[in-house]
């Protein structure tokens, strides 16, 4: 019995993640289908990656995990299969696995072009139902990665949005995603940085001042800006009962300093 | 071990969905529940039933299918149980099924009046929990139709919206969804017409023009209306990059014309 | 097999709901995972509390409900899991539980103190996933309550909005939930009130007067307001067609009255 999890952004008002999980049911009947995310931003890869990356840790080794998140539909753009030894991911070949494969060893590559496993015909507008949903059944009933098409030796990646210091030793991040409640977790990720920068370092962002990390949401003054280590061990920026987002008129691209008193922002 | 699946217009926010499930399970601990769409405008049949008619068709032989969109909830109308080669539906007899039993012979109908497959108390206000989720169970558990209640010839169902072609050739259709990308699916089928109107055609929509029939979203000019077949095999116009919905300002009802050139738009 | 529920305030859009799911079939790869809400207004556990208490009951018996809506993570509030015959609950101690144990026998309560169930390590802003979750889990694959922790004798709950009679006979009342027709659900719970109450009662809400309990949505003049019977045994506020909390700008926490003529509201 396999885990198909899918990301995409068709929202949850079309029928079309629904017919996704009937071709997949339709294909392997025993599949368990979990649903990680349709509300990605239309045509947001970087969002799809970034929302993958957090939770595709958490389920058992051998999941198979689909992206539908696919600007170029029936473009030249290829359709792919990846196995890394944690799980194994098909999606369109346009950066959404960038944070995944960042981490871990790729061990197989497939340009999903094998018509056998698709549906038949191939439309030009919907590849989730037509050839990543039916990829993803195949391999949760078993065929092997090659059965699906080509190999490949390397997929289009985006840059990921690591931290740069500054030489006056100022860590410059950005946002890198907003939440449900308005917190922003940013591309600083605490392990990389020194106690000292960590527990006398002032955060600053759109302007504002934050010292020190809290523990939790509900340590922090409500109404307050905080700051601390968000569920995925990124430094997160909330405010206690309310939205950073909202307060701080925030958004993913913004940057996030961190650092020691006595540095000035140059 | 049988699919059910779900199409409301309950939403996500209250617990309808959750609790209909559970009623499911209750019944038939083995069934698997699909959501096709919960986010159907609040009472708009047409959008269920269109809705409906795009996910079915992917779903394996013998899928349950409920359809709880009910403005007549605890009036006179009937609740009924339909089976076709391809699939079974549950739902109100309120014209939600009116573009499934356009496409394929059916086979049995039943009002689902035997009170032995409704929870007890019958609310006046929520059958999706006292007769549909039940009914679908049971059957999921493998009773025949009959057991549900009266046989019935008819239902009732809403004309389809079939383009129209004018005294000169013009074909007039009009859009009949509008999907989360703003893309306008029409009621023109390419299948129905030549591959001369089709290539030569010209598409009119809110007094813009669109020639010629593109192969996908990104082959268009972004920003640009483009016109191309669906994956539901509709005539369908999109912006690459965008939303036809907001350029045009369209909405369901709205007029598309299918003509070539030569032909005045009269 | 066991049934988990989860009502959560995470919403959709974020991984957090898929990620609570794999931590679950990580543990118990059997389980069937049904959600009730994630969007639940975040940080509204009174909300939450509504929700679960209208849809656990059509549950089976012995289903695992989950509830995250939690503003103290990470703080010192507990968390807890709690068994009732019906059901069991895992949540933080925060008042979600607060309708459903005012109904039932609570047989046993633990707080969720051990580590061996907990995921390693604990943030101290994602306990649904690190610790509910795999208690959930571990439920679900049949370890007693007891294994969770350390037993308790009560838990936090808050006053349930019961309607009041003033010396003149009028019942007062208020509006809990709106769901998402604007169908409003008061605290008046008609089976509590004599049938001349109900059958000769008028209903008065910011200012309007219902008379008499209409038997379906069905029954009213579109457009018009109407009370009715609600599918959990509220008194319920609607418009046929329409939308009461719109045409009344009705809310949680509006007061509803419920008198017999002649008693002048005062």
């Amino acid at each position: 019995m396999s885990i198909i999890t899918l990301t995409t952004d068709f929202g949850l008002a079309d029928g079309y993640v629904g017919t996704m999980k009937g071709v997949i049911l339709g294909i392997d009947p025993t599949a368990t289908i979990v649903d990680i995310s349709h509300d990605i931003a239309p045509q947001d890869v970087r969002e799809a990656a970034y929302t993958l990356y957090t939770a595709y840790p958490y389920f058992p080794q051998g999941t198979i995990h689909v992206v539908v998140v696919d600007p170029g539909v029936g473009s030249e753009r290829r359709a792919i299969a990846l196995r890394m030894p944690q799980a194994t991911f098909v999606a369109p070949d346009n950066g959404a696995l960038s944070y995944v494969v960042a981490g871990e060893r790729v061990e197989e590559i497939v340009h999903l072009t094998n018509p056998r496993h698709h549906l038949s015909p191939v439309s030009h507008t919907f590849h989730g139902r037509d050839i990543f949903a039916p990829a993803a059944a195949h391999l949760a009933r078993g065929i092997r990665l090659a059965e699906l098409g080509e190999p490949l030796t390397d997929i289009v990646t985006f840059p990921l949005p690591r931290p740069q210091v500054r030489p006056d030793g100022v860590v410059v991040g950005q946002v890198i995603h907003v939440d449900r409640f308005g917190n922003l977790t940013t591309s600083i990720m605490p392990k990389d940085w020194t106690d000292r920068l960590l527990r006398e370092g002032i955060i600053e962002i759109k302007g504002q001042s934050i010292r020190g990390i809290a523990n939790n949401y509900a340590e922090g003054t409500p109404g307050k800006l905080q700051a601390l280590i968000g569920s995925s061990n990124h430094l997160e920026i909330a405010v206690s009962g309310g939205s950073a987002a909202q307060s701080l008129e925030a958004e993913v691209g913004d940057e996030v300093l961190l650092k020691v008193e006595g540095h000035e922002d140059g």
